[in-house]
């Protein structure tokens, strides 16, 4: 493949000698929606977070996968937008009618930047009034994590996140299948704490656009992952001043996003 | 947290002294459904696959990652499914208007096996001709695979799929923050070749429902993951007659579903 799936952005790597900047290749991540072209107008079939790069195949996998794939078709993309692509096909009608579709919006929302302003109309930036986090202490949370993840020591297959507070304690942490089901528990189980103000959110994933978006929905201003971030998850992480910690394991981690929240100098 | 996370299932490891059968743990994954109630009926507002435990969590966190929230609400389990609840609440109106809600079926059918049934009804068993495979060839995929994956080895935030022939060669692979979308990306490559018998579907992740249910309805009959199964992927692979191999890595792997097509002899 020859497409461009990564891009590169400056970071910060925490170990026991500090701080030391970085450039990092991270993973990219956009939206893709693809629009069935009806006799009254587009209707959006799919908003797809994707990897850009072969987006014909996985437009055309994700109609099989679906079990919408039309005898005869047409798949181009938009004119304008590469994160649109338009389907057309003599059988739209019994499509839509399947499917439950909304009205297409214009061209210019699909992108990373159309996705953060969505989120922004719904959120404002969370806050943080507590002290800076030292390495140490966001080193430590992964473990602290893992230690409760029974299911995932059982069966290799479970997704931990955990809610601490900005010492550290454990205030609550879930288990499931779903990566974004384990966070929605711990943020669930402190509803009636919301904004989550002065809280951390350890996930033993990785760090895509959705685990940042929820941390933003919820308050949260500090987010640890032990797996990588994608590009739309840091940007997302910097528009609403968030601290993302990803790659935290064995006494590292890189910070993408708020280094103001933590202490780089070298551990004593 | 007590609830019960796992399942225990009957499979066979392979390694280099031939097969052993074991009893494995595997996480859970079930459907859960959310229905709002209106006072036209029940609208269908989600439908998340997870891990049961923590439900009343799940869903107050999804309603705040989603920023539908109501100010007042009652959360309650129905009295007969343990996969659906209900929210009840005054902003039952605008919720319902804001996202495009389809009515609710009756409960039957919101489970494991009401998914698989669902699946039927659109897909039959993938067919498969070829050799049995070797434990060596099997243990090879994920090596072939990531040996491709050139925007894992720089992020490490991009999940591989590959589809193979039944011997082993590399017919198309993708990478793609979404690992849905890294296998819907292969299955569109070969479009033509619809349904793909004697193919081999490898991913660099975990096997879960969704990973299986596109392998049916791409006619794939063996799924080879480098990490952990779900309960319903095993389940799905099972009513389907696929091959389902999982934790495939370091000479190893255990196979949970279609052992007839593993040659699970000793190495020669």
């Amino acid at each position: 493949m020859s497409e461009v799936l990564t891009l590169t952005l400056p970071a910060v790597r925490l170990g026991a000698a500090g701080g030391e900047e970085r450039a990092e290749q991270v993973a990219l991540e956009e939206p893709l929606e693809l629009r069935l072209q009806t006799p009254t107008g587009p209707l959006t079939l799919a908003v797809l977070m994707r990897t850009p790069g072969h987006d014909r195949q996985l437009l055309q996998g994700w109609l099989v996968s679906e079990g919408v794939l039309p005898k005869r078709f047409d798949l181009y993309p938009d004119a304008e937008n590469a994160n649109v692509w338009h389907l057309h096909t003599p059988e739209a009608g019994s499509i839509a009618s399947a499917a439950r579709l909304g009205v297409s919006s214009s061209a210019c929302g699909v992108c990373g930047s159309g996705s953060i302003e969505r989120l922004a109309v719904r959120a404002s930036r969370p806050q943080w009034s507590a002290d800076q986090l030292t390495p140490k202490l966001i080193f430590s949370l992964p473990e602290r994590l893992l230690a409760q993840q029974m299911g995932f020591q059982a069966t290799g297959g479970l997704h931990g996140a955990a809610l601490l507070s900005a010492a550290g304690e454990l205030i609550s942490y879930a288990e499931d299948v779903g990566r974004h089901n384990a966070v929605d528990k711990v943020v669930g189980a402190s509803l009636t704490q919301l904004p989550l103000t002065n809280r951390i959110l350890c996930v033993s994933s990785r760090a895509g656009f959705e685990i940042v978006q929820k941390a933003v929905m919820a308050g949260v201003a500090v987010v640890v992952s032990v797996g990588a971030p994608s590009s739309l998850a840091v940007t997302t992480a910097q528009v609403f001043g968030l601290t993302l910690c990803a790659f935290t394991r064995e006494g590292r981690s890189t910070v993408y996003s708020g280094l103001e929240r933590v202490n780089t100098l070298p551990l004593g």
